[in-house]
Protein backbone atom coordinates (compact mmCIF):
# COMPACT_ATOMS: atom_id res chain seq x y z
CA UNK A 1 0.00 0.00 0.00
CA UNK A 2 1.32 3.65 -0.89
CA UNK A 3 2.07 5.38 2.21
CA UNK A 4 -0.01 8.63 3.14
CA UNK A 5 1.77 11.74 3.46
CA UNK A 6 0.10 14.39 5.73
CA UNK A 7 0.74 18.27 3.62
CA UNK A 8 -1.11 21.26 5.30
CA UNK A 9 0.38 24.42 3.05
CA UNK A 10 -1.39 24.70 0.15
CA UNK A 11 1.81 26.29 -1.72
CA UNK A 12 3.63 23.22 -1.09
CA UNK A 13 5.57 22.20 -4.15
CA UNK A 14 4.84 18.64 -4.11
CA UNK A 15 1.38 19.80 -4.58
CA UNK A 16 2.06 21.73 -7.73
CA UNK A 17 -0.02 19.67 -9.85
CA UNK A 18 -3.14 20.60 -8.62
CA UNK A 19 -3.23 24.63 -8.20
CA UNK A 20 -5.99 26.48 -9.28
CA UNK A 21 -7.91 23.68 -10.47
CA UNK A 22 -10.77 26.50 -12.10
CA UNK A 23 -7.96 28.87 -13.94
CA UNK A 24 -8.45 27.33 -17.97
CA UNK A 25 -5.25 28.79 -19.06
CA UNK A 26 -2.97 28.20 -16.36
CA UNK A 27 -3.91 24.44 -16.21
CA UNK A 28 -3.78 24.45 -20.17
CA UNK A 29 -0.38 25.28 -20.01
CA UNK A 30 0.56 23.41 -16.79
CA UNK A 31 -0.98 20.08 -17.96
CA UNK A 32 0.46 20.50 -21.32
CA UNK A 33 4.13 21.33 -20.03
CA UNK A 34 4.05 17.85 -17.63
CA UNK A 35 1.68 16.03 -19.55
CA UNK A 36 -0.78 15.52 -16.57
CA UNK A 37 -4.47 16.01 -15.85
CA UNK A 38 -6.25 16.03 -12.96
CA UNK A 39 -9.20 13.61 -11.88
CA UNK A 40 -12.13 13.96 -9.36
CA UNK A 41 -14.17 11.44 -7.17
CA UNK A 42 -13.52 7.96 -6.09
CA UNK A 43 -15.25 6.64 -9.50
CA UNK A 44 -13.65 8.93 -11.61
CA UNK A 45 -10.09 8.16 -10.54
CA UNK A 46 -10.88 4.39 -10.46
CA UNK A 47 -12.03 4.56 -14.15
CA UNK A 48 -9.01 6.64 -15.12
CA UNK A 49 -6.05 4.41 -13.24
CA UNK A 50 -8.39 1.39 -14.81
CA UNK A 51 -7.61 2.83 -18.22
CA UNK A 52 -3.88 2.48 -17.37
CA UNK A 53 -3.34 5.89 -16.95
CA UNK A 54 0.30 6.25 -14.61
CA UNK A 55 -0.45 7.74 -11.20
CA UNK A 56 1.99 10.80 -10.15
CA UNK A 57 0.15 11.66 -7.54
CA UNK A 58 -3.20 11.55 -5.19
CA UNK A 59 -4.61 14.32 -3.00
CA UNK A 60 -7.50 13.47 -0.83
CA UNK A 61 -9.32 13.88 2.98
CA UNK A 62 -8.11 11.36 5.15
CA UNK A 63 -11.96 9.69 5.00
CA UNK A 64 -11.16 8.71 1.35
CA UNK A 65 -8.14 6.56 2.41
CA UNK A 66 -10.44 3.93 3.15
CA UNK A 67 -12.84 3.19 -0.28
CA UNK A 68 -9.87 3.67 -2.29
CA UNK A 69 -7.67 1.38 -0.72
CA UNK A 70 -7.95 -1.01 -3.92
CA UNK A 71 -6.59 2.09 -6.06
CA UNK A 72 -3.32 2.69 -3.26
CA UNK A 73 -2.75 -1.29 -2.89
CA UNK A 74 0.18 -1.71 -5.04
CA UNK A 75 0.78 2.48 -5.73
CA UNK A 76 4.40 3.84 -5.63
CA UNK A 77 3.18 7.70 -6.22
CA UNK A 78 2.66 9.69 -2.96
CA UNK A 79 -0.91 9.74 -1.46
CA UNK A 80 -1.11 13.10 0.11
CA UNK A 81 -3.77 13.57 2.76
CA UNK A 82 -4.87 17.31 3.67
CA UNK A 83 -7.89 18.87 5.30
CA UNK A 84 -10.40 20.57 3.26
CA UNK A 85 -9.54 23.98 4.32
CA UNK A 86 -5.88 22.85 2.62
CA UNK A 87 -7.18 21.62 -0.38
CA UNK A 88 -9.79 24.78 -1.23
CA UNK A 89 -6.64 26.89 -0.99
CA UNK A 90 -4.50 25.09 -3.26
CA UNK A 91 -7.07 24.50 -6.10
CA UNK A 92 -9.93 27.25 -5.38
CA UNK A 93 -12.97 25.77 -4.82
CA UNK A 94 -14.22 23.37 -2.13
CA UNK A 95 -13.25 20.12 -3.63
CA UNK A 96 -17.15 18.36 -2.90
CA UNK A 97 -15.67 15.09 -3.94
CA UNK A 98 -12.80 14.71 -1.14
CA UNK A 99 -10.39 13.04 -4.02
CA UNK A 100 -8.13 14.30 -6.66
CA UNK A 101 -5.56 12.17 -8.35
CA UNK A 102 -2.49 13.67 -11.21
CA UNK A 103 -2.70 10.87 -13.96
CA UNK A 104 0.07 10.90 -17.08
CA UNK A 105 -1.85 11.39 -20.23
CA UNK A 106 -1.19 8.46 -22.97
CA UNK A 107 -0.26 9.19 -26.66
CA UNK A 108 -3.22 9.63 -28.28
CA UNK A 109 -3.87 6.98 -31.17
CA UNK A 110 -3.95 8.00 -34.67
CA UNK A 111 -7.13 8.63 -35.60
CA UNK A 112 -7.23 5.57 -38.07
CA UNK A 113 -6.56 3.71 -35.14
CA UNK A 114 -10.12 4.81 -33.45
CA UNK A 115 -12.16 3.77 -36.37
CA UNK A 116 -11.05 0.31 -36.68
CA UNK A 117 -14.43 -1.67 -37.20
CA UNK A 118 -16.67 1.41 -35.75
CA UNK A 119 -19.51 1.87 -37.35
CA UNK A 120 -20.92 4.86 -35.71
CA UNK A 121 -18.44 7.76 -34.40
CA UNK A 122 -18.89 11.76 -33.25
CA UNK A 123 -16.72 14.48 -35.32
CA UNK A 124 -16.47 17.68 -32.96
CA UNK A 125 -15.25 20.63 -34.68
CA UNK A 126 -13.85 23.36 -32.17
CA UNK A 127 -16.12 22.86 -29.30
CA UNK A 128 -14.85 25.28 -26.82
CA UNK A 129 -16.99 24.48 -23.67
CA UNK A 130 -15.44 21.02 -21.59
CA UNK A 131 -18.86 20.45 -20.27
CA UNK A 132 -20.40 20.00 -23.74
CA UNK A 133 -17.46 17.96 -24.23
CA UNK A 134 -18.01 15.67 -21.29
CA UNK A 135 -21.54 15.53 -22.10
CA UNK A 136 -20.84 14.27 -25.69
CA UNK A 137 -18.78 11.58 -24.46
CA UNK A 138 -21.12 10.54 -21.66
CA UNK A 139 -24.06 10.88 -24.25
CA UNK A 140 -21.95 7.91 -27.22
CA UNK A 141 -21.06 5.83 -24.26
CA UNK A 142 -24.97 5.43 -23.28
CA UNK A 143 -26.16 5.18 -26.38
CA UNK A 144 -23.65 2.96 -28.42
CA UNK A 145 -21.23 5.48 -30.25
CA UNK A 146 -18.14 3.72 -30.95
CA UNK A 147 -15.58 6.56 -31.46
CA UNK A 148 -15.11 10.19 -31.53
CA UNK A 149 -12.75 11.99 -33.53
CA UNK A 150 -11.91 16.04 -32.64
CA UNK A 151 -10.65 18.72 -34.58
CA UNK A 152 -7.47 20.22 -33.74
CA UNK A 153 -8.65 23.19 -31.56
CA UNK A 154 -11.48 21.19 -29.85
CA UNK A 155 -11.09 21.32 -26.08
CA UNK A 156 -9.57 18.61 -24.14
CA UNK A 157 -11.96 15.47 -23.20
CA UNK A 158 -9.34 15.02 -19.95
CA UNK A 159 -9.58 18.64 -18.70
CA UNK A 160 -11.04 18.31 -15.21
CA UNK A 161 -14.40 19.48 -16.49
CA UNK A 162 -15.01 17.29 -18.80
CA UNK A 163 -14.16 13.84 -17.59
CA UNK A 164 -16.55 14.66 -14.53
CA UNK A 165 -19.45 15.72 -16.66
CA UNK A 166 -18.15 12.83 -18.84
CA UNK A 167 -18.42 10.24 -15.98
CA UNK A 168 -15.70 8.49 -16.83
CA UNK A 169 -17.27 8.17 -20.36
CA UNK A 170 -13.38 9.57 -21.67
CA UNK A 171 -11.73 6.36 -20.51
CA UNK A 172 -14.31 4.29 -22.16
CA UNK A 173 -14.75 5.47 -25.45
CA UNK A 174 -11.75 5.68 -28.12
CA UNK A 175 -10.76 9.08 -29.45
CA UNK A 176 -8.32 10.47 -31.90
CA UNK A 177 -7.30 14.17 -32.68
CA UNK A 178 -7.16 15.23 -36.58
CA UNK A 179 -3.53 16.82 -37.11
CA UNK A 180 -4.75 19.06 -39.81
CA UNK A 181 -8.31 20.70 -40.27
CA UNK A 182 -8.73 18.90 -43.73
CA UNK A 183 -6.53 15.45 -43.65
CA UNK A 184 -9.43 14.26 -41.24
CA UNK A 185 -12.31 14.17 -42.67
CA UNK A 186 -10.56 13.06 -45.74
CA UNK A 187 -10.23 9.54 -43.45
CA UNK A 188 -13.26 8.93 -42.39
CA UNK A 189 -14.93 9.56 -45.94
CA UNK A 190 -11.33 7.42 -47.13
CA UNK A 191 -12.09 4.55 -44.24
CA UNK A 192 -16.29 4.15 -46.63
CA UNK A 193 -17.72 6.56 -43.90
CA UNK A 194 -20.44 8.67 -44.79
CA UNK A 195 -20.15 12.39 -42.98
CA UNK A 196 -23.71 14.01 -42.01
CA UNK A 197 -23.42 17.78 -41.08
CA UNK A 198 -25.39 18.59 -37.84
CA UNK A 199 -26.84 22.36 -38.97
CA UNK A 200 -30.00 24.36 -37.34
CA UNK A 201 -30.03 25.67 -41.10
CA UNK A 202 -33.69 25.23 -42.31
CA UNK A 203 -32.30 24.40 -46.22
CA UNK A 204 -30.89 20.91 -44.34
CA UNK A 205 -32.02 17.71 -44.81
CA UNK A 206 -34.45 16.77 -41.88
CA UNK A 207 -33.02 14.25 -39.65
CA UNK A 208 -35.50 11.40 -40.63
CA UNK A 209 -34.60 11.52 -44.25
CA UNK A 210 -30.86 11.50 -43.62
CA UNK A 211 -28.79 8.33 -44.99
CA UNK A 212 -27.91 6.38 -41.79
CA UNK A 213 -27.04 2.64 -43.49
CA UNK A 214 -23.71 1.31 -43.19
CA UNK A 215 -20.61 3.51 -41.56
CA UNK A 216 -21.97 7.12 -40.32
CA UNK A 217 -19.97 10.16 -38.65
CA UNK A 218 -22.10 12.65 -37.21
CA UNK A 219 -20.68 16.35 -37.42
CA UNK A 220 -21.06 18.47 -34.59
CA UNK A 221 -20.24 21.95 -34.51
CA UNK A 222 -19.66 24.86 -31.73
CA UNK A 223 -22.04 27.07 -29.54
CA UNK A 224 -20.95 30.09 -31.19
CA UNK A 225 -20.13 29.22 -34.69
CA UNK A 226 -21.61 26.22 -35.30
CA UNK A 227 -19.99 23.98 -38.30
CA UNK A 228 -17.28 25.90 -40.13
CA UNK A 229 -18.70 26.37 -44.13
CA UNK A 230 -15.74 24.00 -45.33
CA UNK A 231 -16.94 21.39 -43.22
CA UNK A 232 -20.60 21.60 -43.95
CA UNK A 233 -19.12 21.50 -47.48
CA UNK A 234 -17.03 18.18 -47.13
CA UNK A 235 -19.99 16.77 -45.94
CA UNK A 236 -22.47 14.24 -47.92
CA UNK A 237 -24.81 15.87 -46.39
CA UNK A 238 -26.31 18.85 -44.25
CA UNK A 239 -28.81 17.16 -41.64
CA UNK A 240 -31.23 19.39 -39.08
CA UNK A 241 -33.07 18.04 -36.21
CA UNK A 242 -36.58 20.04 -37.12
CA UNK A 243 -37.23 22.79 -34.72
CA UNK A 244 -40.62 24.36 -33.73
CA UNK A 245 -41.58 27.64 -35.68
CA UNK A 246 -42.02 29.64 -32.61
CA UNK A 247 -38.53 28.87 -31.76
CA UNK A 248 -37.20 32.22 -33.41
CA UNK A 249 -39.61 34.41 -31.93
CA UNK A 250 -38.57 32.59 -28.17
CA UNK A 251 -35.20 33.70 -29.09
CA UNK A 252 -33.79 30.24 -29.66
CA UNK A 253 -31.82 29.52 -32.76
CA UNK A 254 -30.86 26.90 -32.15
CA UNK A 255 -30.62 23.36 -29.84
CA UNK A 256 -27.60 23.35 -27.75
CA UNK A 257 -25.00 20.89 -29.25
CA UNK A 258 -25.62 17.97 -26.53
CA UNK A 259 -29.14 18.10 -27.07
CA UNK A 260 -28.58 18.17 -30.70
CA UNK A 261 -25.82 15.42 -30.19
CA UNK A 262 -28.17 13.24 -27.87
CA UNK A 263 -31.06 13.12 -30.52
CA UNK A 264 -29.30 12.51 -33.55
CA UNK A 265 -26.93 10.05 -31.63
CA UNK A 266 -30.62 8.14 -30.62
CA UNK A 267 -31.56 8.40 -34.46
CA UNK A 268 -28.59 7.05 -35.47
CA UNK A 269 -28.26 4.50 -34.03
CA UNK A 270 -32.44 3.42 -33.92
CA UNK A 271 -31.73 3.26 -37.62
CA UNK A 272 -29.13 1.01 -37.23
CA UNK A 273 -31.28 -1.89 -34.72
CA UNK A 274 -33.69 -1.37 -37.59
CA UNK A 275 -34.01 -4.56 -40.10
CA UNK B 1 -33.64 57.96 -21.82
CA UNK B 2 -32.33 57.24 -18.13
CA UNK B 3 -29.37 58.94 -16.80
CA UNK B 4 -26.46 57.09 -16.79
CA UNK B 5 -24.97 57.07 -13.34
CA UNK B 6 -20.92 56.40 -13.14
CA UNK B 7 -19.98 54.32 -9.77
CA UNK B 8 -16.25 52.84 -9.27
CA UNK B 9 -16.74 51.20 -5.26
CA UNK B 10 -17.60 47.62 -5.85
CA UNK B 11 -18.97 48.05 -2.25
CA UNK B 12 -21.50 50.76 -2.83
CA UNK B 13 -24.90 49.93 -1.51
CA UNK B 14 -26.84 51.22 -4.67
CA UNK B 15 -25.14 48.23 -5.95
CA UNK B 16 -25.88 45.27 -3.86
CA UNK B 17 -28.27 43.63 -6.25
CA UNK B 18 -25.10 42.37 -7.78
CA UNK B 19 -23.39 41.10 -4.90
CA UNK B 20 -21.54 37.63 -6.08
CA UNK B 21 -23.47 36.34 -8.10
CA UNK B 22 -21.98 32.80 -7.98
CA UNK B 23 -22.74 32.35 -4.48
CA UNK B 24 -25.89 30.55 -4.34
CA UNK B 25 -26.78 30.49 -1.14
CA UNK B 26 -26.34 34.05 -0.58
CA UNK B 27 -27.89 34.75 -4.11
CA UNK B 28 -31.20 32.69 -3.28
CA UNK B 29 -31.62 34.44 0.10
CA UNK B 30 -31.27 37.79 -1.44
CA UNK B 31 -33.17 37.10 -4.79
CA UNK B 32 -36.06 35.75 -2.65
CA UNK B 33 -35.97 38.74 0.06
CA UNK B 34 -36.15 41.62 -2.52
CA UNK B 35 -38.49 39.44 -5.13
CA UNK B 36 -35.35 40.08 -7.99
CA UNK B 37 -33.57 38.52 -10.33
CA UNK B 38 -30.53 39.15 -12.36
CA UNK B 39 -30.32 38.84 -16.19
CA UNK B 40 -26.51 38.98 -18.36
CA UNK B 41 -25.91 39.94 -21.43
CA UNK B 42 -27.70 42.29 -24.23
CA UNK B 43 -29.78 39.79 -25.86
CA UNK B 44 -31.16 38.10 -22.35
CA UNK B 45 -32.08 41.69 -21.05
CA UNK B 46 -34.12 42.46 -23.77
CA UNK B 47 -35.94 38.98 -23.47
CA UNK B 48 -36.37 39.93 -19.50
CA UNK B 49 -37.69 43.77 -19.96
CA UNK B 50 -40.34 42.35 -23.17
CA UNK B 51 -41.58 39.64 -20.93
CA UNK B 52 -42.44 42.66 -18.77
CA UNK B 53 -40.51 42.20 -15.82
CA UNK B 54 -40.10 45.54 -14.03
CA UNK B 55 -36.34 47.27 -13.87
CA UNK B 56 -34.72 47.63 -10.34
CA UNK B 57 -31.53 48.75 -12.32
CA UNK B 58 -28.97 48.42 -14.97
CA UNK B 59 -25.02 47.63 -14.66
CA UNK B 60 -23.07 47.86 -17.19
CA UNK B 61 -19.50 48.80 -19.03
CA UNK B 62 -20.03 52.29 -21.05
CA UNK B 63 -19.97 50.95 -24.41
CA UNK B 64 -23.33 48.76 -23.70
CA UNK B 65 -25.38 52.01 -23.55
CA UNK B 66 -25.55 52.73 -27.10
CA UNK B 67 -26.67 48.84 -28.11
CA UNK B 68 -28.88 48.82 -25.48
CA UNK B 69 -30.70 52.41 -26.30
CA UNK B 70 -33.49 51.31 -26.99
CA UNK B 71 -34.34 49.65 -23.25
CA UNK B 72 -32.93 52.55 -21.94
CA UNK B 73 -35.22 55.14 -23.34
CA UNK B 74 -38.00 55.41 -21.23
CA UNK B 75 -36.65 53.53 -17.94
CA UNK B 76 -37.14 55.21 -15.38
CA UNK B 77 -34.78 52.90 -13.22
CA UNK B 78 -31.19 54.12 -12.45
CA UNK B 79 -28.60 52.97 -14.98
CA UNK B 80 -24.98 52.42 -13.54
CA UNK B 81 -21.77 52.10 -15.44
CA UNK B 82 -18.87 50.93 -14.41
CA UNK B 83 -15.80 49.49 -15.30
CA UNK B 84 -15.06 45.85 -15.71
CA UNK B 85 -12.66 45.83 -12.93
CA UNK B 86 -14.74 47.84 -10.64
CA UNK B 87 -18.18 44.88 -11.90
CA UNK B 88 -15.13 42.23 -11.22
CA UNK B 89 -14.54 43.40 -7.90
CA UNK B 90 -18.90 43.22 -7.13
CA UNK B 91 -20.11 40.31 -8.57
CA UNK B 92 -17.03 38.04 -8.11
CA UNK B 93 -15.71 37.05 -11.65
CA UNK B 94 -15.16 38.94 -15.17
CA UNK B 95 -18.47 39.87 -16.95
CA UNK B 96 -17.93 38.90 -20.48
CA UNK B 97 -21.36 40.05 -21.60
CA UNK B 98 -20.70 43.45 -20.16
CA UNK B 99 -24.04 43.95 -19.14
CA UNK B 100 -26.05 42.91 -15.81
CA UNK B 101 -30.17 43.70 -15.10
CA UNK B 102 -31.54 43.31 -12.18
CA UNK B 103 -35.60 42.90 -12.31
CA UNK B 104 -38.30 42.37 -10.15
CA UNK B 105 -39.99 38.84 -10.52
CA UNK B 106 -44.19 38.10 -11.68
CA UNK B 107 -46.04 36.43 -9.50
CA UNK B 108 -45.77 33.01 -11.24
CA UNK B 109 -49.65 31.69 -12.45
CA UNK B 110 -50.91 28.55 -10.84
CA UNK B 111 -50.52 25.09 -12.76
CA UNK B 112 -54.06 25.07 -14.56
CA UNK B 113 -53.22 28.35 -15.63
CA UNK B 114 -49.89 26.91 -17.81
CA UNK B 115 -52.22 24.05 -18.90
CA UNK B 116 -54.59 26.18 -20.59
CA UNK B 117 -54.48 24.58 -24.24
CA UNK B 118 -51.03 22.78 -23.95
CA UNK B 119 -50.77 19.49 -25.48
CA UNK B 120 -47.14 18.57 -24.30
CA UNK B 121 -45.40 19.77 -21.21
CA UNK B 122 -42.45 18.91 -18.90
CA UNK B 123 -42.53 18.20 -15.22
CA UNK B 124 -39.32 18.53 -13.52
CA UNK B 125 -38.74 16.69 -10.22
CA UNK B 126 -35.84 18.18 -7.78
CA UNK B 127 -33.49 19.47 -10.50
CA UNK B 128 -30.52 21.09 -8.65
CA UNK B 129 -28.55 22.24 -11.08
CA UNK B 130 -29.61 25.85 -13.13
CA UNK B 131 -27.54 25.01 -15.63
CA UNK B 132 -29.82 21.64 -16.71
CA UNK B 133 -33.08 23.46 -15.78
CA UNK B 134 -31.89 26.48 -18.41
CA UNK B 135 -30.99 24.12 -21.06
CA UNK B 136 -34.27 21.85 -20.25
CA UNK B 137 -36.05 25.11 -21.25
CA UNK B 138 -33.79 25.99 -24.16
CA UNK B 139 -34.86 22.42 -25.35
CA UNK B 140 -38.56 23.11 -24.60
CA UNK B 141 -38.72 26.22 -26.65
CA UNK B 142 -36.19 24.79 -29.61
CA UNK B 143 -38.41 21.65 -30.26
CA UNK B 144 -42.16 23.04 -28.95
CA UNK B 145 -42.92 22.35 -26.05
CA UNK B 146 -45.87 24.44 -24.59
CA UNK B 147 -45.04 24.19 -20.85
CA UNK B 148 -42.81 23.15 -17.97
CA UNK B 149 -44.06 22.41 -14.39
CA UNK B 150 -41.79 22.19 -11.19
CA UNK B 151 -41.92 20.29 -8.31
CA UNK B 152 -42.02 22.71 -5.34
CA UNK B 153 -38.34 22.27 -4.53
CA UNK B 154 -37.28 22.65 -8.16
CA UNK B 155 -34.23 24.86 -8.85
CA UNK B 156 -34.94 27.76 -10.03
CA UNK B 157 -35.54 29.33 -13.72
CA UNK B 158 -34.92 32.95 -12.34
CA UNK B 159 -31.65 32.00 -11.36
CA UNK B 160 -28.75 34.09 -13.34
CA UNK B 161 -26.98 30.68 -14.82
CA UNK B 162 -30.92 29.30 -15.58
CA UNK B 163 -31.85 32.17 -17.41
CA UNK B 164 -28.33 32.43 -19.32
CA UNK B 165 -28.17 29.02 -20.53
CA UNK B 166 -31.72 28.47 -21.16
CA UNK B 167 -30.84 31.74 -24.13
CA UNK B 168 -34.09 33.83 -22.48
CA UNK B 169 -36.17 30.58 -23.20
CA UNK B 170 -37.20 30.39 -19.48
CA UNK B 171 -39.74 34.07 -20.94
CA UNK B 172 -40.97 32.25 -23.51
CA UNK B 173 -42.11 29.25 -22.12
CA UNK B 174 -44.94 29.51 -19.83
CA UNK B 175 -44.09 27.97 -16.52
CA UNK B 176 -45.07 27.15 -12.86
CA UNK B 177 -44.32 25.67 -9.37
CA UNK B 178 -46.33 23.11 -7.66
CA UNK B 179 -47.61 24.17 -4.47
CA UNK B 180 -47.51 20.35 -2.79
CA UNK B 181 -45.35 17.44 -3.90
CA UNK B 182 -48.55 15.78 -4.67
CA UNK B 183 -51.92 17.46 -5.68
CA UNK B 184 -49.59 18.84 -9.12
CA UNK B 185 -49.33 15.22 -10.45
CA UNK B 186 -52.97 15.09 -10.02
CA UNK B 187 -54.26 18.74 -11.55
CA UNK B 188 -52.17 17.26 -14.87
CA UNK B 189 -54.12 14.12 -14.71
CA UNK B 190 -57.17 16.00 -13.74
CA UNK B 191 -56.53 18.01 -17.26
CA UNK B 192 -56.53 14.35 -19.53
CA UNK B 193 -52.62 14.59 -19.37
CA UNK B 194 -50.96 11.19 -20.10
CA UNK B 195 -48.02 10.86 -17.45
CA UNK B 196 -44.83 9.49 -19.03
CA UNK B 197 -42.50 9.20 -16.43
CA UNK B 198 -38.52 9.25 -18.07
CA UNK B 199 -36.81 6.62 -16.06
CA UNK B 200 -33.86 4.38 -17.52
CA UNK B 201 -35.11 1.28 -15.34
CA UNK B 202 -34.96 -1.21 -17.98
CA UNK B 203 -38.27 -2.62 -16.97
CA UNK B 204 -39.75 0.56 -18.30
CA UNK B 205 -41.17 0.57 -21.63
CA UNK B 206 -38.89 1.88 -24.66
CA UNK B 207 -39.47 5.10 -25.83
CA UNK B 208 -40.81 4.18 -29.58
CA UNK B 209 -43.70 1.91 -27.90
CA UNK B 210 -44.71 4.74 -25.06
CA UNK B 211 -48.21 6.30 -25.79
CA UNK B 212 -48.20 9.38 -27.28
CA UNK B 213 -51.68 10.54 -28.74
CA UNK B 214 -53.28 13.37 -26.48
CA UNK B 215 -52.07 15.54 -24.19
CA UNK B 216 -48.82 14.39 -22.77
CA UNK B 217 -46.92 15.40 -19.51
CA UNK B 218 -43.02 13.84 -19.58
CA UNK B 219 -41.30 13.84 -15.95
CA UNK B 220 -37.82 13.98 -15.64
CA UNK B 221 -36.22 13.55 -12.38
CA UNK B 222 -32.83 14.82 -11.14
CA UNK B 223 -29.20 14.18 -11.76
CA UNK B 224 -28.47 12.02 -9.01
CA UNK B 225 -31.49 10.37 -7.61
CA UNK B 226 -33.88 10.51 -10.33
CA UNK B 227 -37.51 10.63 -10.17
CA UNK B 228 -38.62 9.30 -6.56
CA UNK B 229 -41.28 6.06 -6.65
CA UNK B 230 -44.11 8.04 -5.77
CA UNK B 231 -43.98 10.09 -9.18
CA UNK B 232 -42.88 7.15 -10.71
CA UNK B 233 -45.92 5.16 -8.91
CA UNK B 234 -48.68 7.76 -10.09
CA UNK B 235 -47.01 8.29 -14.10
CA UNK B 236 -49.87 6.24 -16.62
CA UNK B 237 -46.20 4.65 -17.83
CA UNK B 238 -42.70 4.43 -16.88
CA UNK B 239 -40.82 4.77 -20.27
CA UNK B 240 -36.99 4.54 -20.89
CA UNK B 241 -34.72 5.58 -23.71
CA UNK B 242 -32.73 2.22 -24.90
CA UNK B 243 -29.68 2.34 -24.05
CA UNK B 244 -26.22 0.50 -25.07
CA UNK B 245 -25.35 -2.64 -23.49
CA UNK B 246 -22.11 -1.66 -23.11
CA UNK B 247 -22.72 1.81 -21.09
CA UNK B 248 -22.86 0.46 -17.52
CA UNK B 249 -19.10 -1.13 -18.21
CA UNK B 250 -18.13 2.50 -19.35
CA UNK B 251 -19.69 3.59 -16.17
CA UNK B 252 -22.45 5.11 -17.47
CA UNK B 253 -26.27 4.17 -15.92
CA UNK B 254 -27.92 6.83 -17.30
CA UNK B 255 -28.58 9.68 -19.75
CA UNK B 256 -27.97 13.30 -18.62
CA UNK B 257 -31.23 14.80 -18.05
CA UNK B 258 -30.76 17.73 -20.68
CA UNK B 259 -29.69 14.58 -22.82
CA UNK B 260 -32.98 12.76 -22.03
CA UNK B 261 -35.15 15.85 -22.05
CA UNK B 262 -34.05 16.43 -26.03
CA UNK B 263 -34.17 12.59 -27.17
CA UNK B 264 -37.54 12.44 -25.41
CA UNK B 265 -39.25 16.17 -26.89
CA UNK B 266 -38.20 15.71 -30.23
CA UNK B 267 -39.96 11.66 -30.33
CA UNK B 268 -42.66 13.21 -28.43
CA UNK B 269 -42.99 16.20 -31.08
CA UNK B 270 -42.57 14.21 -34.09
CA UNK B 271 -45.40 11.38 -32.53
CA UNK B 272 -47.77 14.35 -32.41
CA UNK B 273 -47.16 15.60 -36.14
CA UNK B 274 -47.61 12.11 -37.64
CA UNK B 275 -51.13 11.94 -39.40
C1 LIG C 1 -25.64 25.92 -30.70
S1 LIG C 1 -25.47 25.09 -32.20
C2 LIG C 1 -24.67 26.27 -33.25
C3 LIG C 1 -25.55 27.35 -33.70
C4 LIG C 1 -24.97 28.12 -34.86
N1 LIG C 1 -25.50 29.45 -34.81
C5 LIG C 1 -25.30 27.45 -36.20
O1 LIG C 1 -26.03 28.05 -36.98
O2 LIG C 1 -24.86 26.33 -36.45
C6 LIG C 1 -24.18 23.95 -31.91
C7 LIG C 1 -24.22 22.73 -32.79
O3 LIG C 1 -25.34 21.92 -32.42
C8 LIG C 1 -25.86 21.29 -33.56
N2 LIG C 1 -27.28 21.72 -33.70
C9 LIG C 1 -27.93 22.63 -32.95
N3 LIG C 1 -29.22 22.73 -33.34
C10 LIG C 1 -29.38 21.86 -34.35
C11 LIG C 1 -30.49 21.48 -35.16
N4 LIG C 1 -31.71 22.01 -35.00
N5 LIG C 1 -30.29 20.53 -36.11
C12 LIG C 1 -29.06 19.96 -36.28
N6 LIG C 1 -27.99 20.29 -35.52
C13 LIG C 1 -28.14 21.22 -34.58
C14 LIG C 1 -25.01 21.70 -34.75
O4 LIG C 1 -24.01 20.72 -34.99
C15 LIG C 1 -24.38 22.99 -34.27
O5 LIG C 1 -23.13 23.23 -34.89
C1 LIG D 1 -29.10 11.22 -14.54
S1 LIG D 1 -30.67 10.61 -14.67
C2 LIG D 1 -30.99 9.92 -13.06
C3 LIG D 1 -30.31 8.64 -12.83
C4 LIG D 1 -30.85 7.92 -11.62
N1 LIG D 1 -29.80 7.11 -11.09
C5 LIG D 1 -32.06 7.07 -12.03
O1 LIG D 1 -31.95 5.86 -11.92
O2 LIG D 1 -33.09 7.62 -12.43
C6 LIG D 1 -31.69 12.06 -14.63
C7 LIG D 1 -33.02 11.90 -15.31
O3 LIG D 1 -32.83 11.78 -16.70
C8 LIG D 1 -33.80 10.92 -17.26
N2 LIG D 1 -33.09 9.79 -17.89
C9 LIG D 1 -31.76 9.54 -17.89
N3 LIG D 1 -31.48 8.46 -18.62
C10 LIG D 1 -32.64 8.00 -19.10
C11 LIG D 1 -33.01 6.90 -19.95
N4 LIG D 1 -32.11 6.07 -20.45
N5 LIG D 1 -34.32 6.75 -20.24
C12 LIG D 1 -35.24 7.61 -19.77
N6 LIG D 1 -34.95 8.65 -18.96
C13 LIG D 1 -33.68 8.86 -18.63
C14 LIG D 1 -34.71 10.48 -16.11
O4 LIG D 1 -35.85 11.30 -16.04
C15 LIG D 1 -33.81 10.69 -14.89
O5 LIG D 1 -34.58 10.93 -13.73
Amino acid sequence: MASLVPVSDPADPRLADYVRLRDVNLRKSLEAEHGLFVAEGEKVIRRAVGAGHPVRSLLMARRWAEPLSDVLDGLDAPVYIADDATMEGLVGFQVHRGALASLERLPLPPVEAVLGDARRVLVLEDLVDHGNVGAIFRCAAALGVDAVVLSPRCADPLYRRSVKVSMGAVFAIPYARMTGRHDGLARLRGAGFTLLALTPDAAAVPLDKAPMTGRVALMLGSEGDGLSSHWIHEADEAVRIPMSPDAMSAGVDSLNVVAAAAIACHTLVGAADAP
